[in-house]
């Protein structure tokens, strides 16, 4: 079989749905890849150039977001952060499909520039259970908690522009919800035109 | 959990495609039914109306194509054929998911009048080895043989208008394929507004 190229997949969730475990799960099949991010901040200990991030200048930066080679990028605590196109395109050509880890509004600015980027949310089995699980964790005050409690409810009222919305729940489900999501998506017939022809070949 | 509405799926394949055995699978689950049918044509031994098929007469059939009760309808050897609206927004309401086995222009039919129909395209590996398929049953002429297959391939030339498209090679993969797709439909946000609703419920 031909090798087909892979899906870029916007991933978002509020803080405290588990994402970071669903997507340690899903990395394990070799299919999938997170894009390395570009950034100015200077690197950590042990902070490896092209695996954590690409690390570069401000004016190196600037100058990539003057070319427009960047799909988004922000500025956070004096520092900017970005997606490089080329860093995702390389991997979609590979084959990979590419998960980007992004919060709301830099997905939705993504979903205008790439309209073909898979949008998958995360969500908590309730806000009550997500205020639950934060004070678990013991390592905010209420009010902090509080705090994100209100910011991801308004994050999961713009869930619906979303392609998809999964529950984490039960890990083992919501990763298969995510894999179902992904054989579903290859067998849309706007994705296998190729398919269609290969089966009319020599009719 | 609440009961939510079932899903209308019309499921088209050319002859020779499988499509009768990964239908008998599929209602193996009991969230799954077939659409009955209406009729003008005569029972036959051993047919139970309501069962079979809804037998009727031709002024009664015409009578509800009058008033507008079929989904589609279709003359064919000097008899009329027919799924009625009724018993499909029935079955639906019942929570269960309709399968409606139907021919490429019915199905596009139906598509107009029901925009939230799941379309699902069932195809042969390859044109080539629909033949052989065809061919092995060893019932046809060569002659009748080529006319099916001449038929599946100006059928598989419609199937990018259908939503999804499966490829039945290996039977089980196939039915995978199909509740891969289903549990994916489930989480598209378009059909998950409760399920974010509920999350945010008591925020």
């Amino acid at each position: 079989m031909r090798m087909s190229k892979g899906r870029l997949i916007v991933f978002s969730a509020p803080s405290g749905c588990g994402k970071g475990t669903m997507l340690a799960e899903i990395l394990k099949d070799e299919n999938y890849c997170v894009s390395v991010s570009a950034t100015t901040r200077s690197p950590r200990e042990g902070e490896v150039d092209g695996v954590n991030y690409y690390f570069m200048s401000k004016g190196d930066f600037l100058q990539r977001v003057a070319d427009s080679e960047f799909l988004e990028y922000a500025e956070y605590c004096d520092n900017y952060y970005g997606t490089l196109m080329s860093e995702v395109d390389g991997k979609l050509n590979e084959g990979k499909n590419v998960i980007l880890e992004i919060e709301v509004q830099g997905a939705l600015k993504i979903r205008e520039k790439r309209p073909d980027a898979l949008m998958i949310f995360i969500l908590p089995p309730s806000v009550s259970e997500l205020r639950r699980r934060l004070k678990k964790r013991g390592t905010e005050t209420d009010e902090v908690i509080e705090q994100r409690v209100s910011q991801a409810a308004r994050e999961i009222e713009v869930a619906s522009k979303y392609d998809y919305a999964i529950v984490n729940d039960a890990l083992e489900d919501a990763i298969s919800d995510f894999f179902a999501v992904m054989r579903a998506e290859k067998l849309k017939t706007q994705f296998s035109e190729n398919t269609i022809n290969e089966v009319l070949k020599n009719a």
